[in-house]
């Protein structure tokens, strides 16, 4: 293979109570990546993108910063051109860094003589969030990478199931045009919890690992409670009380954080629903925040990366 | 329906990291009510038992005060005679009290001229647990009641989901011949947890809703991991890492507290395994802690509570 063209999807991360253990791939928006080989060693990394706060130079982007390790440790007889659509801003909280990062990776694998299989190349995609976050997160690397809903069931060491799903429930994100870095989102929340409140927590995400399963939306929704993340970081997020509210009015039957923000998810069980909570989730953003916002409709993507073309 | 006889199985409850959420029924122990209608009316009440930590007087006894609850709600035109058959300990780690509880309600239920339905009933084995602990737990009274593997969503509102589950795991239970209170166990038990703690307890959870769905013994054994209530409890239990070594050494893929203890639950994939199992757990109580103990081997109880006979 001498030239190759990637897709890699967003993410939404927790779904609520699985702060930091789940994370579903939708099939829209996503980053791509093209990258040919060249006879010159080494990488030549270029962006295009629309977004001001993407960093366009090699040593500070993800996508080159994994394909850096890959080469490092696989050291090809070539070097690599590679182009980013960055098609997300940073800090959309649709798992942009780790879409940018998992369809470089498999690019770069693509190229390679022997590639790895995709769950082989886990390990440098969530190398790209650790840098990016200060913590290995893999809640929007792996689904990002496998498709469909990844359950991080422990990170030490790292233990990844994907979740056998009937994909009947349909999901919606509204990407508000503001940013929240990942990193402060983190500092804010508490480092200790009432046992009471992780018990319910917990509660919930074993109600929503069934409903996943069970492809029931109304349990999912119900399930994606957040009773520990949501009300510290919802204040970073104008009005989201109201969005919450105009979703679960609108026939959701659950609404949180994607990841750790701005944008929301919501859940519902039919696409006509899916499209008046958008329009009253945009709305709502847009009259009560004066914030531009687009949505997204889909179903669980269960594909992950792919390779779109390939020569 | 004149007179009856009612079994209600002993339970596993928390199954290691589903503190409070996750319980099982299991085959056997479990007690045994025979209820018959008087003209006399009340409640008379007696237990027959060789546990010589069981109240036998129906002000102190749990099977009389839900059945009283029950009897006092639905006045019945006649009184009933209650003989519990009490044939676990009080503070066993079994849901000895949540057993005799279920049994008296369905009891009483099945003498009723409109008798409920089995979830209906559920409120009253409840109140039995608040009584019993302060606190009014599903964890145990669920899975009696209705059998299979329950998961308490919420307690506030009441939400009990019975998971769709391929029953090919094989469950141990040792009970040792001596007694933890449960809300000693309770009382122990940190109010604040590390949030990093809780989200690799809630991974674990998701892990095991999975694992039990599937029927996967290695699944559900790896996600039995507790590393939040097990270190604490497993001081009131001598020799528990003895106990639990000598479980995974002969083929466990997980073990931990039934309930608040003392007894001991193993999981695994065949019965020839849990045959060795149990008699390693029973060997090692016995040899370290001079401790005698029984043990009970079965899958999943799907049914619960039953009436054996009745006339």
């Amino acid at each position: 293979m001498k030239k190759v063209k990637v897709f890699a999807p967003a993410t939404i991360a927790n779904l609520g109570s699985g702060y930091d253990v789940l994370g579903i791939a939708i099939e829209k928006p996503g980053d791509i990546i093209v990258a040919k080989k060249t006879k010159a060693h080494g990488l030549f990394f270029s962006v295009k993108t629309e977004h001001s706060n993407v960093p366009g130079d090699a040593k500070n982007n993800l996508a080159a910063y994994v394909a850096t390790l890959m080469m490092e440790e696989f050291a090809p007889a070539f070097g690599i051109e590679m182009m980013l659509y960055k098609r997300m801003p940073v800090g959309s909280g649709l798992g942009s860094s780790a879409a940018s990062s998992v369809a470089s990776v498999v690019a770069v694998n693509a190229l390679l003589p022997k590639p790895l299989k995709k769950i082989d190349l886990l390990r440098f995609a969530i190398d790209g969030e650790r840098k990016a976050t200060g913590a290995p997160h893999a809640d929007n690397a792996a689904p990002s990478l496998l498709g469909g809903v990844c359950l991080i069931r422990s990170y030490t060491p790292l233990d990844i199931l994907q979740l056998p799903i009937k994909n009947s429930a349909v999901w919606i994100v509204v990407h508000p045009h503001i940013i929240v870095e990942t990193k402060l989102a983190r500092e804010i929340l508490p480092k200790e919890i009432p046992l009471h409140s992780a018990i319910r927590q917990w509660g919930n995400v074993g109600g929503i690992t069934y409903g996943l399963i069970r492809g029931d939306a109304a349990l999912i929704g119900k399930c994606t409670e957040d009773i520990i993340i949501e009300p510290v970081r919802k204040k970073l997020i104008p009005a989201f009380d109201n969005l919450k509210n105009a979703a679960l009015q609108n026939g959701a039957s659950g609404c949180s954080l994607s990841g750790s923000g701005p944008s929301l998810f919501a859940v519902t069980d039919s696409v006509a629903k899916a499209k008046k909570i958008a329009t009253a989730m945009k709305k709502t953003f847009l009259s009560l925040a004066n914030i531009q916002s687009e949505s997204y409709i889909s179903c669980i993507n269960c594909e992950g990366a792919k390779i779109i073309s390939a020569q």
